[in-house]
This record gives structure tokens, C-alpha cells and sequence, in this order.
């Protein structure tokens, strides 16, 4: 008597799958022998902006600060927010566009909800982060898959063009990448919006950000904001302050957005009425006193660096990626074939197949720079079984 | 281009029109003269123990704790919460059994989620917290609303037979009630679950409990899980703990209940594909420790007391709230028009219509006893007004 459409959903997980299989592992050969690449779980500690705040705030305790407070959350909070990103951009954001999510998965579902009735379709851009498509289907929308251009990973704004039909109520971008690292440039978002600014109705461009503030090789990222009118952008500091747990972001609408108005107060309606109701009072403040500290980039960087060393070393062929916590491989056989084979070497990765794009394979570089050592041997051992090196 | 489901509930909501309203008589008239009884939001700071849970998890940071654990929550907290349970009723709670939610709201979200599927019914008791409606709207279910008993609100067991269709998947059941402040005895969850079991299909009892632990004059609440078998329990700490903004509560299923396994598996995934992911961390954690603490009950018994002597010496006809945080007085004319007149009074109270119980407004009295004290003048002179007193 539960739901048939999550009945259908419980056992599908690809990530979940190797996960599992990762503990299975572990508890065989220790967990110093598995070398796990499954999960983008950032393990640096939150900078000491984030400590220091959480100190000051619980040590001082003032009145109602638990309390409710509008359900877009604090003002002084999303003024923050708003200086931020307008400090990164042309255009001048306002604190009432702004709304404190619980993450960026809250964000997108509310999103979601604000914008989509029943068979609605969002086009998302493959590979892409697997969760979007339960996100879109929470909401009775429907996902459009349409793939990026072969190696780079980039929009294939042909694929994208012959994509759109008048049920098309949004478009996912996501850059730096999950899985493939990519981060699009300036004149990849002018083109988006080109195009969907000669449709005639309104699609809107969801921008999923987690990893804009993770980005290497010293590469400027181009705000979403200075391209694109239609632009709802979804954040969460999950990666860029490793807060994960506490699950704290925000949506941001583009000034410029022709549904501006209507959309900002969709929003915030949504994100209430989905049980969120506001973001986590303690962690708003946390926030806004340390809005402008960054996790160590140069730590990602290295490790970045040190697997992909190793993974080349082995004879695999991969983009060195410009941001994001991962590497985005090419797998030698079938995908789902060489992570069961991966896993005899107690090697555990994420076929590509479950971001939609068999072929390849993702590793999550945001494990100690111990493991990456140590999984050398593992990695030249499948290589050489692939005939891949000597 | 927003949706046109939300675009239609966006100029709803009786108690926001009233805090608006709000809001512009204390811009004219000063904060000190408008006496606001529309909002429940709890004005007790949290207990001691969480304040000092709060200093001390922060005061000596542990790696990861800000990071993301099972989707389900700590197991140390989810212990925690599943021995308290138990220690209330004759069931044993297990701590899979749990999940970790945002708030109730998000509890009852993820519930929705887990068990419905479009068009399927859910049975609501009027009066009833209206944002129920918007929660099983998400997740494309239907609310049918059955009227509880005259004057005592409790349920009506004829009404809801009568209600009882193919496609009820579930029941919610409120106590103590808001807006009624009535508390459910032993019996009446006997009786609902009797007549539920009866049926030829599961029909889950939704027990949305955020005000479990404020009950008045010692009463005892009796514990669902001893009632009820097919039972999942929505709970809140923002009310027991005074902790609203923080978003921190759960949901927890009986384990009689026939869908055991496969319901806590569907809840899980479904708080994490809302986007929830999993409840906030460090609250988590403060829970777990301060598990026993609570508000100072005496406090709000207080208040009700206060302002159940002040509208009744003005005339007015209540039952007396067993629990929870409001006064549900008889309107001497159309709620609706009666509210607006005592807007006049610079008195804000919301229409009993807002719970689907034309005929009564509701006072919240988690206000200051001076704002009650002071509300007096304004009580009786509109009591003189409908002639209620000489």
C-alpha cells in the first residue's frame, strides 16, 4: 500500500548499489584494502569562518533566533546572498529574488514545483546528476535526456534546439559538472539563451550550482546572471563550505527573468508548502557571517591532480576536469561490465550509465590523498587486464 | 509560465491576509496597540539543555559532523528518539523505523510521498490545519474533508465511514487538535482503528503530533502506537523544544503496521528525493541530547487560562483547550465578517473558515501576558457590541 511510483523507484540507485557493495567489501578486506571513488562526499572540514560563527552564535544565544522567521528566510541573510552574487556580475541582485533553501535539492524541488504541472517537460543535459530526473517527477513533469557533444562534454545546441516542443517548461544546465567536471564558458551560456529566447513561450534555465565555488587550473567562472534572462539559479554552500548535513542554499531569480515577480513569490509558496518552510534558522545566520569563506580549492585541486595522474598512468583516457570533485573516464568495455570488474580489485566507481552516459566511468576524488596513493596498484592492475599499458 | 496549480493557490491563505493586515495596524496604530492572536509561532525560548547542547557541540567541533550521514539520520538519534517512544507506550520502537525529517511539515511531505499516487484520498477532520490541503496537493491526492462532532470536535466515526472509498489510502488525525485544542482519548484511537481495520484494503493513520507535548491540567495523552496499527507518526521538536526555524522533527511507523518493511524503505527515499535529503545535522545531534527537555508547559496552561477568562468574561462561548497553543471560540455571526470587524478593534484572530470550521475563529496565546491582559478593552467592547454582555 505504498506509493506504485515509488515502489517502482526503491530499487533503482546505482550509486546506492555500489555503495553497498563498497561496505560488503570493506567488511571482507578492511576498509584501509577498498579503495572507494563512489561518493562525492566532500571530507574537508568547513573552514574556520563556518566554526567560528557557530561558536559566536550558540555562546551568545539572543531571543527568537530558533523562532520562524519569512518563509524566504532573513532578510539580512539573503542581502548577503544578494551583495555576493551581484559583486560576481553585471546585473544588480535583489534580496526579494533571493529565497534560503534547504540545499540545492530543496531549491530544485521547489523550483520544480513552482513552475511545472502535470506532463511538462524539462530538458536535461546527459551526463547529469541522476536525482534530477526524481526531482522532475515529484512534480508530474516529464524529463527530456538529450546528450552534450561527444568528448567535451559540451551543450549540443542542435541536439537541444530539435529537443524543445511547446510542452518544454525548463532547461537544467549545471556547471562545473557532475560527473564530467566541465565548466561551460561565456559564450556557451550566450547561446543558450539565444536559443531559447527565439521560442515563443518562456522556458526557464535552471542553473544547479553546488560546485561554483570549485573550480581549478585558476579559471574564472562566468556568472550565469550575465548570459542568460530566464535564469533561475539553485545553490547550496554543501561543497563550497562542506555543510552538506546541514542542508542550507538558496534559489536566486534573475532580475531580468520575464516571470520575475510571479516566479520569486512561486518559490518561496513552494518551498514552504513542500515542508521545507524555511531554511534552518541557526545556519542562515552561519551564513551570512561567513559568506565570503571558501573550503581549500588547492586541497581538491591536488587530489584532482594526483588521480588523475594515476588513472593516465594506468591507460585511461579522461578530460582533466576544470571543476567539481570528479573525473569522468573512459571505460574500456561496457560501463556497468568494468565497475563489477573494478570491484574484484576492490575498486569502487560509478558506471556511467547512471548519469545517463554509458561509455564512461566517474570517480570521486574527494577521498585522502592516502587512498589515491594506495589505489595505484588496483588501477595499473585493470589496466594491464585491459591490455590498456605493459 | 509558473505553474498553473500553484498560480492558483497564491492569493490564498486566510492567515497570511490577516498578518498582513496585521502588519499595516501596527504601521498605523504601534506595535503595543494591535493585540495579534493569528500567528502560532512558539515565543518561549528552547529549554536549557538545548541551548547547552547547542554551546557544546559547537564548542569542541568533531570531524565530519557537519557532513552528511545515512538518509534516515544518525542511528544515535534515531536510538534516542525510538527509546523515548517506547518508554510511552507498549510497543517497541525500533530505530529503523525512524526517519529524521525537516520539521513535521517535511515529515508529512515525505509520508505523502511515500504512499500516494494521483487521485488516491486522504481523509481530513475538520477543523484541520490548513496547510494539509496544499501537502497531499503535491503528491496529486485528494483531500476529503469530514466534519467532526458538534462542540467537542472529536471525530466522527459515522462521517467517516461514510467517507470511506476504494481509493482512501489514508486518514490524518491531529491531537491535540489545531485549531480545536481538543485531545483524542484512549477510546476514540480504539474506535478509528477498529473501524480502519475493518475496511478490505490498508488505510494509513497519518498522526501529525508537533503538539504531543503541550497538554494542560495534567492530563495524559495516550500514545497512538498503542491504538493503532497501520499508524506513521508526523512529530515536530519546533513546538516542545521551541525550535520552529530549525526545521528538525520525524516520522516513525509502528511496527504492526502490515507495510512495515517497505513503508520506513519508502519514507526514507522519499524525504531524500524532496529534497530534504536528510534533517539538519547539528540539530540532530542537540536532540539527542536534550531528548527529555521541554518548554515550560506551565508557562502556556498559564496563557490559556488568561485568555480563556478574559473572552469568556467578554461574552464569548469556549471549550477549554486540553492542549496545544489555541483558543477556538464560537463567532456570534459569520467568521468571516466577524474577523473583519474585530480587525476594527485592532484584534487579529483568524476565521474558523481557514480550518474548514465556519463559525468559530481561532486565538493563538502564545503571546505575552500583557498583550492579553491589555486585549481585554478590546474583547469586551466587541463583545458589547454583539450584545454578548451588558
Amino acid at each position: 500500500m505504498i506509493s506504485k511510483n515509488i515502489e517502482g523507484k526503491l530499487n533503482s540507485g546505482l550509486i546506492r548499489k555500489m555503495f553497498e557493495e563498497g561496505n560488503r567489501l570493506k567488511a571482507i578486506y578492511g576498509k584501509e584494502n577498498v579503495y572507494d571513488f563512489s561518493i562525492g562526499n566532500p571530507d574537508l572540514e568547513p573552514p574556520v569562518e563556518v566554526i567560528q560563527a557557530l561558536k559566536d552564535l550558540t555562546a551568545s544565544p539572543t531571543a527568537g533566533m530558533h523562532g520562524y522567521m519569512s518563509n524566504n528566510g532573513y532578510l539580512s541573510t539573503r542581502t548577503a546572498v544578494a551583495e555576493q552574487l551581484s559583486s560576481n556580475c553585471a546585473v544588480k541582485i535583489d534580496p526579494d529574488s533571493i529565497c534560503m533553501t534547504v540545499g540545492a535539492a530543496g531549491a530544485m524541488n521547489a523550483v520544480f514545483r513552482a513552475v511545472l504541472d502535470p506532463g511538462e517537460e524539462v530538458i536535461l543535459l546527459a551526463p547529469f546528476f541522476m536525482e534530477y530526473v526524481n526531482y522532475i517527477d515529484n512534480h508530474a513533469g516529464k524529463a527530456v535526456i538529450v546528450p552534450t557533444e561527444k568528448d567535451t562534454f559540451l551543450p549540443d545546441m542542435d541536439a537541444i534546439k530539435a529537443a524543445i516542443t511547446p510542452k518544454t517548461k525548463a532547461i537544467v544546465i549545471n556547471s562545473p559538472n557532475n560527473p564530467s567536471g566541465v565548466l561551460y564558458p561565456a559564450s556557451v551560456l550566450f547561446s543558450i539563451n539565444d536559443l531559447l529566447k527565439a521560442q515563443d513561450h518562456v522556458i526557464h534555465v535552471i542553473s544547479d550550482e553546488p560546485y561554483r565555488d570549485l573550480v581549478y587550473d585558476g579559471l574564472q567562472i562566468p556568472s550565469a546572471f550575465d548570459y542568460i534572462d530566464n535564469l533561475i539559479v539553485c545553490f547550496s554552500w554543501s561543497k563550497s563550505l562542506s555543510l552538506p548535513g546541514e542542508r542550507i542554499g538558496y534559489t536566486a531569480v534573475s532580475p531580468r527573468h520575464e516571470d520575475y515577480d510571479i516566479l520569486c513569490k512561486a518559490i518561496v509558496f513552494s518551498n514552504r508548502i513542500l515542508g521545507s518552510v524555511n531554511a534552518p534558522a541557526l545556519f542562515q545566520r552561519v551564513i551570512e557571517k561567513s559568506i565570503n569563506a571558501k573550503v581549500d580549492v588547492f586541497n581538491y585541486e591536488n587530489r584532482r591532480n594526483m588521480l588523475y595522474d594515476v588513472v593516465t598512468r594506468a591507460g585511461f583516457s579522461c578530460k582533466k576536469p576544470d571543476g567539481a570533485l570528479y573525473l569522468f573516464v573512459k571505460s574500456p568495455e561496457d560501463d556497468m561490465v568494468f565497475c563489477e570488474k573494478c570491484a574484484k580489485h576492490n575498486l569502487l566507481l560509478v558506471p556511467g550509465s547512471a548519469f545517463h552516459c554509458p561509455g564512461y566511468f566517474r570517480l570521486a576524488f574527494c577521498v585522502s590523498e592516502d587512498t589515491i596513493i594506495r589505489s595505484e596498484k588496483a588501477f595499473t592492475a585493470v589496466g594491464r587486464e585491459y591490455g590498456l599499458i605493459d
